[in-house]
């Protein structure tokens, strides 16, 4: 059995991860409150690792005190699908992934676990650099640099198992493997319902609408 | 004028790289609350960046909610200087600079900031992996593919103008640019003066030594 650390932002794609990652030995779960908006995956993310019984390491840094992202600054709103804009949209976090992957390098070093699982996807997805490929395998070749179980010739490794998949792929793998998929939370507006507009919203009701399921968050 | 984010933790390395940094443009400084016992050192960051009028930013991110060093771990003492141990010591905090340079990474991006300082140093230093020169250069290429300004061709640099130098080329380095050596504080131990004993202090003794001149913050 691996012990392994998964991000678990409490969405879609990050939940089927954890589930996929139970099946291959004991998990500790590590949510980032970083000043998110959407903090209703806050909530979203502790039941969901209470369903699996896994620890839940709830990590607090407050990317809103250096600002430039429509998640973290009240004052940049949260644009539609299909909005005009950049490549790379304003619900970009600065370094996000890049900084969450780094502190679960430090928790699993420190808990002595052999891997890291984070759910990047880079096909259905806001074209977030952070999330693709090419900048994992990077990451998990510097980590090893930097930590001591790198140079000790023991690097943690770092699992992407839906990185090449669909959304609708992903729905249908978090079915197949009975992920709480009604205790997710994509919405990036923080509302009580989700808003249905925002990218998060489009691409996940894009991939349940592909499996030809409903979203049992939306019940 | 470049913009630039410093990492500061308050200690002698960290001063000398922002007072060269302060050379060269505008400077936010950034220090970590990691839990750190050795507390001090983040007022006499605040000190050091008010002495230069340079912005301080200070992120709190409590490490020791994972553990796994002696500098966040009650639990574990701090050795002193040549204490039997591994060859890289306790004092070790998993995956420390690839954690802070993360962040700096998302501030530089956020503030527009073209370079990134940090003051490692891989001579007169603990054995820590993460403050190597292969590391930097793998993690400035990792830091490309993640953020928004790599992928658009203008990545954020990482400038190291200690990495090379001896802890008395360091302290030459320090007086010679009118470093406030005098606030610097370097001890892993949280006590009232610096214990003399623990790797830091053996280091920097021996920096001041070799310099041929008396430690500052020791009068």
């Amino acid at each position: 059995m691996t012990a392994s650390v998964v991000v678990l932002s409490g969405g879609l794609d990050s939940t089927v991860c954890l589930a996929l990652a139970t099946q291959n030995g004991t998990v500790t779960a590590l949510t980032f409150d970083y000043g998110q908006r959407h903090r209703v995956e806050l909530e979203r993310a502790e039941a969901i690792a209470r369903s699996y019984n896994a620890e839940h390491l709830l990590v607090t840094l407050d990317a809103s005190a250096w600002g430039g992202s429509a998640l973290t600054d009240p004052s940049i709103d949260v644009p539609n699908f299909g909005d005009p804009g950049d490549e790379i949209p304003v619900t970009y976090v600065p370094a996000r992934n890049l900084i969450f992957l780094s502190i679960a390098m430090g928790v699993a070093e420190a808990r002595r676990a052999g891997e890291v699982w984070i759910g990047v996807n880079a096909l259905d997805y806001s074209g977030y650099p952070d999330c693709r490929p090419e900048f994992i395998a990077s990451f998990a070749a510097t980590a090893a640099l930097a930590l001591k179980r790198g140079v000790q010739g023991d690097p943690i490794a770092i699992r992407t198992p839906l990185v090449d998949k669909t959304k609708a792929d992903i729905v249908r793998l978090g079915l197949e493997v009975g992920a709480p998929l009604h205790l997710t939370w994509s919405c990036y507006r923080g509302q009580a319902r989700p808003c249905g507009e925002c990218d998060a919203c489009h691409l996940r009701a894009k991939g349940f609408a592909e499996a030809g399921v409903a979203d049992p968050a939306l019940r």
